[in-house]
Formats: structure tokens, C-alpha cells, sequence
């Protein structure tokens, strides 16, 4: 077997991780002796071990003087799991071939150089044009600076997301909700408070309609259900939190549940550090299909670039009903967030309208 | 000069009343005696004369032995003002022509009567036709049974229609406000509650655009200050009121304007009611702008046939701000209020949404 064909099994068993290592990129690993393959790897989910470490294990003792081929640079700094390279080094392996550096600029080169101070040879860049389209996304998170964040919401025609009960089901027709099932799938992730999961349980995917956005739920106090269902299910759930302090954090990471922890200020969980965040798990694309209040939140941090609106021929009146923007509110019209219509249509029974921000910046 | 001439002529007066004389009917009366006109008059303003009146004042004692040219038969009743008969038979005309019959079935046929048994000469049905155009609408007060009731707001595209302060100028682009009052002009009247004048002190008139529809005032306590436009102005208003000692009463007529009383119930006047009392004085088709409050009301009591919707690209949020429609509210979705688009366009930067109550009768 040759060298690439050994390259391209290794991105082979990088896919089968599939969703499950996020935030952690798919790696996989060969290790091939005397004309065999000896041990094979790849990183099956967040919190398990790395690629090499998993061929390593297969290969047990015979990995000395052996070949690695591994999609991505072995790591050099301990993680949740010690690093590779030390591994590697260990083993005795005697050569490693890398498709691709590590793209995050304060690793990069550094497993490698670690390698070749052991005196192990190191072959860089093989099948690299493929290894730079399976990695885009995870380099994209040391390059791209910017996030696009769209917000979706579906009102009556008198303008409430709720009742006064919070009964919202079904405020827009069966076509327009397929139409928002399908239209999650163009999003890398997909942003609610901890409030919606308590209340309606959801579990925010595409339904089929294509790739499911990651689950971000916006949850300071970590209040979040241990049973619903995007905790309880095995696609990505990333939960923003500000409570560094609670014993739940352990019970989530349990689940392979993705905690971040940013520090409110006033209750209150800067958008812009969020999307910070977001992009360093490759999370470049957000729709927010928050609640009044979060939704307010998103708009007034200045980060929403698209409003994406249902408006549904249904009344429901009640002074105390819910709106799609609440909290504290802006108190002349003339100060209102202005916004410019781009897109109006009919979707099934209800008016859909997308808008694009416009921003004073 | 001939007869129809003669008639035709006092139409032309009739016509000088304009809206002046809402709720009454316009009424033109010409006096002829010797070949020639000595006496004209016409209804001036609500509260005035009638036509007959101003006319045998012009003629003085001469009208003695004349002959009367009346576009609508004169009352027989008390009403602002005594009958008309009753000086018209003491004047001692010798003829009365008339135009058309009262087609208030309570009074229709009873002027004529008087004035036959006083042995006055009477012939009804001169320029018959004319006069069944010119008294369409007055005709319709006691024909037609239902009424056609629009309601109309401009909401944020979060679906509010003020924000917590109150302000609401201007969420509608100025195309969006120019269109309505364009659409104003279809209608008899426009309601508003009677916050709307005490907050916004508007005109409520089609601003030149064509026919200004009479202003309909919900105003239960009579709480309407008398400086406001809709009082001060020469244009008809009614206010609609259930505070029959109100001490308001006398000076808001003094002002010519129109009050109907209906008897509230919980403090809420049924807008059934208040449209049977509208049609009685030739109000068939109501355009509401109302607030949250008077919208809901008049929902709920199932008198609504379409809402006009404007959605604004702007956002306010403010979990206290004013949507189009509040009150006590719906619990359930399912159970809402449910209403099919006819129509939808934008209109300047907005979004124009005119839908149909689906009546569950």
C-alpha cells in the first residue's frame, strides 16, 4: 500500500467521529509496519482519547519503529487527554506522516517540532489539499473574525410569540415551520434560551431537512433540565453559562455536553463574547430563535445582522401576552433599530419577511 | 320659471348644508309667489333651522297664499326644533311641492297628512329621481341592517404600536400613512378611542386626499377635553358615551357635535350597539384606529370584517410597550381568532397586510 492510500484510510476513520467530537475536529490515525496495518484510530467523541492514542493501543508494543499516518499535526499540550506526541515519542514510532499542520496559530508546529527534537522523521502536507477541505470549518476558526447571526421569530398578526400561558403551539402554519426546519440546516448553530428548552422542550434540528445545527443554549444559572431532550440526545449541545460554581457542570460534561463560561455583567451575558466563543468551536453562522428576552439581548449588543420574520393571520390579544422583543425596550420611535426589508412572501397560510439590519457602525 | 326648475334649484340650496348639518339630512326650500322667489332657505348646520323655517323668515307675511318648493317632506315631529308643518300651515301657503317622502318609516307620510287636513295643496314626487340619489345614504339609515367595519394599525415589525412612553410617531413610512388617508375617504366613519385624542390630538380627517369620514369618539365618561382638533373643528364628530349626567353633555353640543348614549356593561359598551346607533344616522361602513383596548373590544364583540395591517421595519422591543391589540386576551392559540390574507404589498419601506375575519356564524 502507498503512502496516500494509507493517508486517505486514515481521513476515512477522521469521518466516522462524525458530530460527536465537537467541539474537537475528526482525526484518524494508521499506524502501518512491515507492508500491515498495525493499529487504527480515530477520535469517536468529545472526551475520548485522540486518534494516534487509540492506534497506539491496538498496535501495543509492535509500534516501535512503525509509520503513523495521521489527518491532522498530533497535539503538544495536554487537553482534556495528555498530548500525542509524547505518545508517539514513547512508542518508539519511527516515522509520522501529517497531512496537515495545525491550523490554530498557538499549537501550530509545535507537536511537529516536538517530534523531530525526538530524532523521529516527519513527512508534512501529504494529501494536504484534501486535508485543507476536511479541516475548513475547524481553520476557519483562527482566520475568520466575524460571525453571521440571523433571528427568527413567528407572530400573530396582532404581534405576540405567546399567550399570556406562553401557549405558542402553533403560531405559524405547518409550511412555514418545514420552511424554517430546512432553513436551520444553512446554519452552523442554532441559539436559544434556557427558558424555551423548559418550556416547550424542543429539539431544535433540521427534522430530516439536512444538517443540524449545533444547539446553543443560552443558561447563566445552568437551570437547565438533566432530561430534555438536546442534553438527552446525541447531537452537539453548547450550553453558555455564568455560574463557574455549579455541580451541575460536571453532570453536563457527563452528557458530552460542551460548556462555556462567560461572566455576566448585571445578569446579563454579552452577545459579542458568545459569538467570540462560538467561533473558536467553528460556529460562524448563528440563528437565534430566542424568546423576547433574549431576542432583545441579541438586538440591542448590535450582533444580529437578519430578522427573519413569520407574521401569522391569527389574533390573540391580552395586554400580558408575549411579544418577540421585550425587555427594557426603546422608549421614542425615532431611536428605533431600523431595519430594510429584502425579501417578502407568502409561506403556506403566513406572511414570511426578512430584513436586514442596518447598522450605525 | 317652471316647477321643476323651482325644485331644482332648492336641491342646490340643500347641497350648501354640506356636512355641516350631520347627523341631519341637507333640506332646501324655496318660496315662489307672483312669479317670483321670495323666500330661500336651507339647513345650515346641526342645531340650526330647517330649511322651511329660513325660508318663510325670508318671506315674512307675504308667504301668505305661496307655493313651497321642499326637497324633503318637513317634519311633522319635535325634534332640535319645532314641526315644520306647524309653520308652514300657520304662514298660509297655498301649495307645497316635495321632493320625497320622509323614508323614516316612524315618520314617512305623517308631514304630508298634517298638511292635507289643513287644506294645504300637496304634490309629492317632484324630481322624484334627483331626490332619491341625493337621499341614497339618509334612505339606507332605515334599510340596510349591517354595517362594514375595517380595522386598521401600523405595528413594529416586533408588533408594537407604541412604545412604553406612548410614542408611536411615526412607525409607518410616510407612503404608508399617506395610503391611509387615501383609505380613510371609503369609509362613513373612522373610530377612535378617546385616549388616541387626549395622547395624539389628531384630525382624523383624509388630510385633502377626498370625502373626510365623520370622527367616531369611544369616549364611556366623557373624559374628551373640548380643545381638542375633532371638537374644535367644523368637521361632524360623534362621540359615543355612557355618562348620561356628564355635565359635558350640554357644551359638547354647543359645539355641534353629535353624542350618542349607550349604557356600558362592566364598564364596555358593545360595539354591536354602537353600530346599529351609526347606521341610524348614515354611518354604514367604520374604519377603527383604535388602541390596543378599543381593537380588542371590538374583536372580541365579532363586529370586525377585515384588519388592515402595516409592519414597519423597525424594532422597539419593551416588554411595556403597546401592541395593536390587548385586553384580557386569548389563553390558547388553537382557539385564537383566525383570519385569511387577501392581500399583502409593500407600500414605501413597509409591509401592507390586509386580511378577512373568518366569522365562525
Amino acid at each position: 500500500m502507498n503512502k496516500k492510500h494509507l493517508m486517505s484510510l486514515a481521513f476515512d476513520l477522521a469521518s466516522k467521529g462524525g458530530s460527536k467530537t465537537f467541539p474537537n475536529p475528526n482525526v484518524g490515525a494508521i499506524i502501518y509496519k512491515d507492508g500491515k496495518i498495525i493499529g487504527k484510530g480515530f477520535h469517536r467523541f468529545f472526551g475520548d482519547h485522540h486518534a494516534e492514542i487509540h492506534a497506539l493501543n491496538e498496535a501495543g508494543e509492535n509500534a516501535k519503529e512503525s509509520m503513523m499516518f495521521v489527518t491532522l499535526e498530533p497535539c503538544s499540550h495536554y487537553g482534556k487527554t495528555p498530548p500525542c506526541v509524547d505518545a508517539i515519542i514513547k512508542a518508539g514510532v519511527k516515522k509520522v506522516f501529517i497531512a496537515m499542520k495545525d491550523p490554530n496559530p498557538l499549537v501550530s508546529g509545535n507537536g511537529i517540532k516536538k517530534l523531530i527534537s525526538a530524532n523521529i522523521q516527519v513527512e508534512v502536507g501529504l494529501l494536504e489539499k484534501k486535508a485543507k477541505k476536511f479541516y475548513q470549518d475547524y481553520s476557519k476558526r483562527f482566520t475568520k473574525k466575524t460571525s453571521f447571526v440571523s433571528l427568527k421569530y413567528a407572530m400573530t398578526l396582532d404581534g405576540k410569540i405567546a399567550t399570556s400561558t406562553g401557549d405558542s403551539k402553533w403560531i405559524s402554519s405547518e409550511k412555514s415551520r418545514e420552511w424554517v426546519h430546512k432553513f436551520r440546516t444553512q446554519f452552523d448553530g442554532i441559539l436559544v434560551g434556557v427558558n424555551t428548552i423548559i418550556k416547550d422542550n424542543p429539539e431544535l434540528t433540521s427534522h430530516g431537512k439536512g444538517k443540524n445545527p449545533v444547539r446553543i443554549i443560552l443558561d447563566p444559572d445552568l437551570i437547565i433540565p438533566l432530561n430534555s431532550k438536546v442534553i438527552k440526545d446525541e447531537n452537539p449541545t453548547v450550553i453558555i453559562h455564568s455560574n463557574i460554581k455549579s455541580e451541575k457542570i460536571k453532570r453536563l460534561q457527563k452528557h458530552n455536553k460542551f460548556l462555556i463560561y462567560i461572566k455576566s455583567k448585571n445578569g446579563l451575558i454579552d452577545f459579542r463574547k458568545i459569538l467570540d466563543e462560538l467561533r473558536r468551536i467553528s460556529i460562524f453562522s448563528v440563528l437565534i430563535e430566542g424568546g423576547g428576552f433574549t431576542n432583545w439581548s441579541a438586538l440591542k449588543s448590535g450582533v444580529v445582522d437578519e430578522i427573519v420574520t413569520f407574521v401569522s393571520p391569527k389574533i390573540v390579544g391580552g395586554k400580558n401576552s408575549i411579544t418577540p422583543v421585550e425587555g427594557e425596550g426603546i422608549q421614542k420611535i425615532s431611536k428605533a433599530l431600523k431595519t430594510k426589508i429584502t425579501r417578502f412572501e407568502k409561506i403556506g397560510e403566513d406572511i414570511l419577511i426578512i430584513s436586514k439590519v442596518i447598522k450605525n457602525e
